[in-house]
């Protein structure tokens, strides 16, 4: 049994999945990780992923913190939940969303998921029937591509357009769009590009879904992370039109990602995803899938309904604090544009002129050069589908942004075509 | 717009899903749930599944509740967790579990997930590439079953065989396996059977999974849920012999399956799983899922290092006490037999004669007519895969496990054929 090595194994890799895990967000800063000079003195910049978490400045509600260890010392919670949630936190799910809506949710349409990740995972296994295909915006969230890829859905690519403000491509869609075409995905606010939809332009996607029999795919995680002067409305006001699977979390809002607790609606009053069985099939994948944390569960009725308007609002103010800083830091810098003010989310997208730059030729080389020269993380367009564009999040503290982006104009002067 | 339901819609059910989802256990708690009689005045008792949590006996040590508490107030563990999970949690792991073994486990061969179930997800839908197969036991956990299902991962299916005190059946093993067969399940401690494997029998097992080229599968979940006379063995011990991925978490140990933390280690002294490709999909498929809880990954140093052996230990002799009653009990009750004694996990399987009984022609009507007449939950046996036995959890109070079996013999009673 010594020679283990030399004998043949039946086993071996996955290629769908690594193929699938390739483009991923994560595996891009793993890879900008590795590029940082260890013998740069100064700290690491993070402004490649949207977590402001460990920041004091976005620390959590104590409120929030206390109503889980009550959760959890009250013993109560450390079952086994049920496949779609615990009913009490289903309800309180559905009566926060309600509250901004004149759409009225029901505790039967909310399916509680291990953070949006999981909601993502399992809607997208569920929709993945052979020959189907989903559209999906560019830029985009690239977790769908990944899990898509996984699935063996095919993609089909709509463009958000900069020059409109980031709007969807209506025309685009329709053109996508055939038979088989199971969901349009809209992520609003709009993570990667920071802008909201408005209510003309939102009702205009519906009514274009429901002419191409299609399901829409609300990703509203940033629902509340709105600080402009165009105000958030939920695709949820439309599913009279058209049917909509609604996606959303406390992840974003308090400011806890690692807590893990995220929902799926279904939206659904003309009962048609109920009808055509994908509902069901919703919950049954969920029941053969992991749940949420138990105890966050039963803490969710008080994280919902206590936090203060306060830590909510002082929160907001922060972020457009940041957003505009951020905007007005880019326009001096040059070979970068910002094509539209942030008014959401935590990102904005800003478009490289590489013809101003002398010795970098994309995106990636552009974001690898300043990890290693600068100590600043700024993910590559690529990651999120817009090749020689960078994804910049603001949600970071004020100084570090400043910081960082004074380091960006540095990198950018330095590399910057000498005038003749 | 009005008319929705009258036009044609692309989406629908997925019947792979619908169809995976059909055997597992909580799809039969539920049917059984439908049966209970609402005019029935006495108390539910739930010998169907085992999550012996919400009861006080079993009330988790308040050490473990105090060490999240704490890392959840210190603000430190509220960011995206990194994909196989925090190094400290890791590194805790893997100390944890190298304590009783010979085999020394690297941080860097744990994975951390959201539960057990997270683990058999990601591993199953790793191992399912087009036209392989896998060996798995009768009777079984059928969440495995669900998800080969799910991944079109071809099941085979070998038997644990009562006679022999619930040993696998070598002889099939050899059989069934060819060169597309890339692992062999195995339970230890036995979910459903509740026997532990012999050191032998075990070295027995890897030997012939490696001279067939498959990797080992070690649900280890139930590792320290061990109170008769065998010793429990890991199969790590044997991961010079064969490359075994093994699953565990802290659901079982400390009476908390809602905190949902698991693990899946590779033990692959030989790097053969890792030249194979098979890690780094595993890796890949982990950054495209969802998390465990940040902030438990946090406390995982504490709750395993803190935790007293009096808890355990006094834990563990309520639950042989309650194998003991179970045993004895069951042997009271005409039709039905308990072929080996449980001296682990927290269930037994016991065989129904219906030859025995009138007006019962199979284990789920058995279960049904259980549940409406007297209020009692049992698992018919086919929901793990051995038709008309049944699946009892003795891992509940005493005192309800008593009333429990004496319910379940005054139904046998009750529905024995006269004596002519």
């Amino acid at each position: 049994m010594g020679e283990m090595g030399a004998k043949r194994w039946n086993f071996g890799a996955n290629q769908t999945i690594d193929e699938s895990c390739s483009q991923h967000v994560r595996g891009f800063l793993d890879l900008l990780a590795d590029k940082l000079d260890s013998n740069d003195d100064r700290s690491v910049i993070p402004l490649g992923h949207g977590d402001p978490s460990p920041f004091p400045t976005f620390r959590t509600d104590p409120a929030a913190v206390e109503a889980v260890c009550d959760a959890l010392r009250s013993a109560k919670f450390n079952h086994y939940s049920t496949s779609t949630g615990l009913p009490l936190a289903r309800k309180a799910v559905a009566e926060y969303l309600s509250r901004d809506l004149s759409y009225k949710i029901s505790q039967n349409d909310v399916y509680l998921t291990a953070g949006c990740h999981q909601a993502i995972e399992v809607l997208i296994s569920t929709l993945a029937v052979p020959g189907v295909n989903i559209l999906m915006p560019r830029p985009t969230y690239p977790m769908y591509d990944s899990r898509a890829s996984f699935s063996q859905l095919e993609i089909r690519r709509y463009d958000l357009l900069p020059e409109n403000g980031w709007e969807v491509d209506l025309n685009a869609i329709e053109t996508l769009a055939d038979e088989k075409t199971v969901a349009l995905l809209l992520i609003n606010p709009c993570n990667p590009c920071g802008n909201v939809f408005s209510r003309q332009h939102l009702q205009k996607i519906a009514e274009t879904a429901s002419k191409l029999g299609v399901l829409v795919i609300a990703d509203e995680v940033y629902m509340n992370i709105v600080f402009g002067d165009k105000p958030f409305v939920s695709m949820a006001e439309f599913s009279e039109i058209v049917p909509v699977i609604m996606i959303g979390g406390i992840s974003k809002r308090w400011f806890v990602p690692g807590w893990r607790f995220g929902w799926m609606l279904t939206l659904d009053p003309h009962n048609i995803m109920k009808d055509s069985g994908l509902v069901r099939s919703l919950a049954n994948i969920l029941n053969m899938s992991t749940d949420p944390t138990t105890f966050i569960q039963g803490a969710i009725p008080d994280i919902l309904g206590k936090t203060k308007d306060d830590f909510f609002s002082s929160k907001l103010e922060t972020l457009r604090e940041c957003s505009e800083t951020c905007y007005k830091e880019i326009k001096k810098i040059p070979c970068i544009t910002c094509p539209y003010k942030p008014e959401a989310s935590m990102f904005t997208m800003v478009k490289l002129d590489l013809t101003l730059l002398e010795d970098i030729n994309d995106d990636l080389e552009f974001c690898c050069k300043l990890a290693k020269e600068e100590s600043l993380i700024i993910l590559p367009g690529r990651a999120v589908g817009l090749k020689n564009w960078l994804r910049i999040t603001f949600a970071v503290e004020l100084e570090l942004l400043i910081d960082g982006l004074s380091r960006l104009n540095n990198f950018a002067q330095r590399h910057s075509k000498k005038k003749p």
